[in-house]
């Protein structure tokens, strides 16, 4: 298939396959938009993949002052993690990266972008007041004053939770290794304008791709995917790196719901085909044996093909 | 005592109470500054007090072309943790944050900034190229190369430990928030040239010191330091907030040694001092109970008062 | 009078005074987000005011690709100056800032703002291809592609230009420097999501305010308006600086009617309200000598007083 | 001829022709690193090249809080044109983008990259204090004090100035755009560790090289480069893009002495030919007739080749 808007790029007739995960979607405001950005940029990361990080998690947008119940400027952020792991999570980070943080307070932001909050997950802070905190109204949302160094720290103490999609995802393929590092770049740019989802890989970028479990190394949960690495494609049977083909970057995709992530797919992919050295989009799936969801390229992209 | 240079700040006459922690120190470069930047931002996010985070970590300092094993830019990391737990974050941290990073390499940096490195970790990441990676030699060094998607990861696989200082700190107090904030961005600006050091909470600094226990909840592990919060000056017995002081804030520093502790806390408050607006500087102690590492503000600043 | 949503802090009852000017928005489209605000800032440098720039410029802000005529993520600039002086600013910034720039396509982008586009300023830059250039259509636009280095430049060559706003202002005074210049900060972030608007200055903001002409040095066309610094408040008479006000900052609007002016005001002074520390807020204005245009504060928040 | 350390890249056997230039060099501190930033960036804004600017112009180096006069941190900027020129260059853009900034002041900082200064030019900005501006010294310089809105501004009112070398050239020839253009980023981030040189384009980068004159258009004192244009190699005669080659960025060098400019190319090169993707390096001359300095490629990468 191609892209009616960007010829010579051929995009493979396959589905990208994702799995059901639980979200969170904090909203962190502060004094300005850069003292919001530092806390949620220290509250998203090692959040990269379930695998080896404790959760997945990722700034979704700026939330202008217009639109947050204290009139300051914020960002949305999202965590990702199984029902069982998500509370902990949302606690330790809001707990360690943004009561920590200078001016931050944190509002729940869920129902900005589902329909339906499904669960409410309970996050006290106000304990660490010791009996100094006192609850307060701001901007119609409950929420406890806590005394610390600074002044006074503002937060919600109820976040809400949706069984969300994890591992949305496509492949792009370039003639090198930057021209297909720039279209991820502007992959994720675009994508960054979508709301209700995250890249959680840093930068938004999957450099690594992998299979589950490994043909040699029997320890080990997963291992490079070699059937995509370029330097092995004469090296393996089954490679599906095409002919000329030198660089394949992934961009892994959580969202609130299936819609977000195939506006999410879509707007991402369009973007990396406008970048000059891309080749093949691709996507990746386990046969359905990874998870419920399937994403098939050609309907994400039906508008452009 | 009052600093030569900065007539109206007030230097405390106390200490600030360190402890010992393992601190790694990889090197991460990349393609450009800017792709080692945003890996090494994920691999050390989430991980600004061991209290709640698996581990502290930061980013140290950036490293010229010239002085990276493999010619390119980079920035050295510090995680620091327990000698138990040190080898499994630095093994995560990479494995998750920087081998899936676009176009990283990763190379032990410890002994850029310690005489004697006393303990090396495995971190075994070439089982990742399923039997397709090889070793070679980088700069000098022993490396796994393996294939993954973007084309070769290339790292080294031992990483040096040494037990370092953890909680080396100072306090800024200003006539109003801003201004003992804006202090302690220029005091975080001016730790960031000092090698061997990080600032791990976010942006730097801490807005929410806390002490050990709570006297209300039991169940707490630390709550708010109250003799510290200037809205409960008047509410609480024996506050040491200075009158006049409407905030203040924390800077927390781990170190490879007291050296570079000394050095960063000296270099960060001179650089505070010279905000206008800044009353008061002091430090953390807990009567020795915490930590055998003393820093008595007296000794670090003795050139300048 | 004082915002409803900000007590303590109270808004001065006068005016802004503005007067006309010309201005030309061009869109400047690059390979990804970076790479456009690089062209974008270089463009809009050495542009703070006409008393001693070529023009006032600034960027506006972000246009997404689905927004732009060639699908790829751009930066609106704004360009001021006299009718006679606009068009050599257009060419030349053009020209030597956004043509010399990486990846780099312009498109006018006045109309996207203004309802009716009263002039066109011609920008040949095709004659740079010396025969080489050819003209094109992309995204419903007559281009010219010309043949440069780094493969080809895609620019359009007629530029609204609409007789706009220059000079609309309030000034943010707070009780130290610090407090007044983070409000600034927070009015401009505010201000930058308020679409037809610039804020020429550096970083948006204005230190050191002027009066016209000089009392003292004859040949100076503008100097310091003694009656708005603070070091001078028990030197000078009829000093307009409110008692425990320590520093005062101006932010500068220009804009391509009133109406955008308005908005700016609007949403950067309730922004700035929100900083603790800040006291009081007013707007300059030279009893009509200036210009034809007056923005009451009163007027331009009446929602919020 | 072959970089040691990068097989497969082509050293041309050429030389960079560059012409003499008149240097300024004011160091920019402010309260914080980002502030000084923001002004910095303002002042060497539209100075991209003589032939349509006022000026070049650039952010030469970071100058620490240790470095600078008044112990706060600092940029140094680099401010290039003709010797009649400089003056009034120097006048304007630190009366109109550093005297305006916030929190800034300024001082000379030439003879810390020189070893004799033969000039001084006088900028006389204290008359912007109307009288009310005073005489004093900071860090052992002679500076004025001027009452401005936001307090005071501070500033030395004698710069330095050099006959310096503008032209230093070298360009960057890739497999296809992106991969040029992620080298010429390398470059410039390589460059930037160099003091006393400048890289005065958009992002420091050329993507439209040009030559004198024109051939069709008599009127055009410059135009495109034919010979250097990837899409005109197969239509012009004596195209000098080598086979293979699909973009060609320029890395223009403007230095304080020849010293500079050859430190500067070779650390350019040097990370430009660790891209994957770059192919060839060649560098701009006239056969001489455009100036006096000739930096052959084969002399500044001796120790490379």
């Amino acid at each position: 298939m191609e892209l009616k808007e960007a010829k010579g790029v051929t995009i493979d007739d396959t589905y990208a396959e994702a799995f059901p995960t639980w979200v969170a979607r904090p909203i962190i405001t502060a004094v300005t938009e850069e003292w919001a950005y530092k806390a949620a940029v220290e509250a998203v990361g090692f959040a990269t993949s379930t695998i080896g990080c404790p959760a997945e998690a990722g700034i979704d947008c700026f939330v202008s002052p217009d639109e947050t119940p204290d009139g300051r400027p914020g960002y949305a952020i999202m965590i990702c993690a199984s029902k069982k792991k998500l509370k902990e999570q949302v606690v330790e980070r809001l707990a360690e990266c943004i009561l920590t943080a200078p001016t931050t307070a944190v509002f729940d932001g869920l129902s900005d972008v589902v329909a339906e909050v499904p669960e409410k997950l309970p996050v006290k802070l106000h304990f660490f007041g010791d009996g100094y905190e006192e609850k307060r109204e701001v901007g119609g949302r409950t929420v406890w004053a806590i005394p610390i160094m600074e002044g006074e720290y503002i937060g919600e103490e109820e976040f809400g939770a949706v069984k969300g999609v994890a591992g949305g995802n496509f492949f792009i393929m370039g003639e090198n290794q930057m021209a297909a590092l720039t279209a991820a770049q502007a992959a994720v740019d675009a994508i960054s304008g979508v709301c209700g989802v995250i890249t959680p890989f840093p930068g938004g970028i999957v450099a690594s791709g992998s299979k589950v479990g490994s043909n040699k190394y029997k320890f080990m949960g997963a291992s490079t995917n070699e059937a995509y690495c370029p330097t092995l494609r004469d090296k393996v049977e089954n490679s599906k790196v095409p002919e000329g083909v030198k660089a394949v970057y992934e961009i892994v995709i959580d969202g609130v719901d299936e819609d977000s992530i195939r506006t999410a797919m879509a707007e991402g992919i369009r973007a990396a085909t406008k970048v000059p050295g891309v080749k093949f989009i691709s996507a990746g799936n386990f046969g359905g044996s990874l998870g419920p969801f399937k994403f098939e390229l050609k309907d994400v992209l039906a508008d452009y093909l």
